[in-house]
């Protein structure tokens, strides 16, 4: 019992320094002298050998370009690697699962999509989300035990431990546990938070937004949905329900979609809106009516720099926001600039790989919460 | 005139000495010895003591409370003194003006209020505004220009110079440069914000929302306005416009107020209430029913921490804390927790002298935009 606490502990002094040695690595991709190292760590020579030998046995660390100049043999430098780990991010939405496989610098080596019917049940649709991250571990030819993290979307309201606090959009989906269901399938930390607000931050990290301080992303789709970039960051709100203005009567995000069902014509209503059908036309002129007021309310009471609208209906933008401009022009004070997410339908998955690596990225910086490097990956 | 240029040079170094020291002996209130300052601001020893002989000449350092202990003699400390400066906060409202004198701490020293009817044109007002200036001055004792800096409120749209880019509540007020105006009767900068904002900004600096990290503040009475503290910041917004959902119709602001004008009573409606009136119980209603969907819309978005009512009504919370709760109850998902506000009808005011102190702190912490320390006060 002594002996295995002793090696416990010897065992958790190794990790300690490996991960003051990540920290210090990743802070420059040019990479850094064994003698650099144990200044910069504070480790003794002997210590820093062993822990850059121990992680690149790994693969987390691996010799850096040499660079030229100076007289003699130039010494080693070490650099982190980004491709030493894998991130998963998940977007469960109503019509399909979409799973992304990334590096730990969030570059997209996989993808995976699972159609999923909007009126599928719990079972169904976590059985989905199963075949989406089954299928992009396999393209990955990696197993779930080499993530470092994962981040889920989905719709509705998220607590702070993963579950699912309450779901208008799905069947029987309120209440579901998101992060425990996750977890029999990958290792480490696995991240749950609403759609809106990850395609706000994935905006704010690859898409438009990514020049802004303060951004009001606009999920649009059959339902809407909101997140906020408040002074460069995510804002979740005190109870994570920021940004759920819709729930508001007042506002008409729950009348708004309505206008488009009602539409008495067949087929896709943008497109026939495109072909000149006047009850098309007329019917998306409503919808805007009723999503600009909430976009007005969001707006006037934040003074965003820009908006962002994304979701389903960022592609029939053309047919959107100029209308949306006209509305906003009406009962805004200062209409900001409007424009359309390039990200297509993978803003939320992104936002998710995003989650995921902020929390690779603080738990290496802080070490905080973090019992063994092993929590990762096993080696 | 070059013998004038060195001058200035020399003075001008004296002067950023000086700033150097400054910034060390905010610090603590404990105070330094002269060999703590030379080793702390990088000056020598021989300038450390021009520095502090200079500024205790000033009356901004004064020799700090001796410590016990240590043998011999202990060496002499130097403190900063929060009573070197004054700061004025004025809050230009409809029915009266507030200005108010404190020490560098913000600690309020005196008021002066002016009443001012709520139909007064610009030239009237502003009138006012110089009286409750001048009274507060005198009350003091002080002239003008020995204020370190002054913080204007006003009710509207203010822009980055001091201007009133928008007003709708008092008469010919759109355009009035407050800054320009005040700075013709003091000396040092003139910031000039709007009244829900700065009012705000109190609440977080010495009220009820001094622990919380997102507020939403409402100033409430005749008209309804709203300043927003995000992640323990005042929220300004990106064209210093955040905090307006007032000016959409669709959250009955613009309507509130009339329930409580069209009510067809004497005197004052809440005394008329509290005495058991039930057309003005029913008015008050109506009245809370309106602003409830407003401050729903902010609390929606923002899922703020607390809710703080000041303003006119909040001597009335008595009767307006409990229904704007049930009807937060019916809008939101999470009804955060209403407080009234405990500053009176000074909080507006004090949020005026905060935003001078931050200023003063903000240009003795990093010495910008500063040409000289004779800038806060002649000597």
């Amino acid at each position: 019992m002594t002996a295995e606490t002793t090696g416990g502990d010897l065992s958790r002094l190794r990790h300690l320094n490996a991960l003051t040695a990540i920290r210090v690595l990743r802070a420059d991709e040019a990479g850094f002298t064994l003698t650099e190292l144990a200044r910069r760590t504070g480790l003794s020579r002997a210590s820093t050998e062993d822990v850059v030998r121990d992680l690149t046995e790994r693969g987390w660390v691996a010799e850096a370009e040499k660079t030229a100049g100076g007289v003699g043999r130039p010494a080693r430098r070490y650099r982190f690697r980004a491709d030493a780990g894998h991130l998963l991010g998940v977007d469960i939405g109503r019509h399909r699962v979409l799973a992304l496989l990334t590096d730990l610098d969030g570059k997209v080596l996989h993808s995976h999509r699972v159609e999923a019917a909007p009126g599928l049940g719990r079972i169904e649709r976590l059985a989905a989300t199963d075949d989406a991250v089954r299928g992009v571990l396999r393209a990955g030819a990696l197993s779930g035990d080499r993530l470092w993290a994962s981040g889920v979307a989905t719709t509705g309201l998220v607590d702070g431990t993963g579950k699912v606090m309450l779901s208008e959009a799905l069947h029987e989906w309120t209440g579901v546990d998101l992060a425990a269901h996750l977890g029999r399938l990958v290792t480490g930390p696995v991240l749950v938070e609403n759609d809106s607000k990850l395609a706000a931050l994935a905006e704010s990290w690859q898409g438009v937004a990514r020049h802004s301080r303060d951004v009001v992303f606009i999920l649009s789709g059959v339902a809407t949905g909101a997140g906020l970039i408040i002074d460069g960051k995510l804002h979740r709100g005190f109870g994570n329900a920021a940004g759920e203005i819709g729930a508001l009567p007042a506002v008409g995000w729950t009348r708004a979609p309505e206008h488009l069902r009602d539409w008495p014509g067949e087929g896709d209503i943008f497109a026939a809106a495109r072909d000149g059908d006047r009850r098309a036309v007329a019917a998306i002129k409503r919808y805007v009516k009723d999503l600009a007021v909430g976009v007005s309310a969001l707006v006037l009471t934040l003074d965003p720099e820009l908006v962002v609208v994304g979701g389903g209906f960022a592609g029939s933008a053309d047919l959107l926001i100029g209308p949306l401009r006209a509305e906003l022009d009406r009962w805004c004070i200062r209409t900001p600039e409007i424009r359309v997410s390039t990200l297509a339908d993978r803003g939320v998955a992104l936002g998710a790989v995003k989650l995921a690596a902020d929390h690779v990225g603080t738990v290496l910086a802080s070490g905080s919460g973090l019992t063994s490097i092993d929590q990762f990956a096993r080696a």
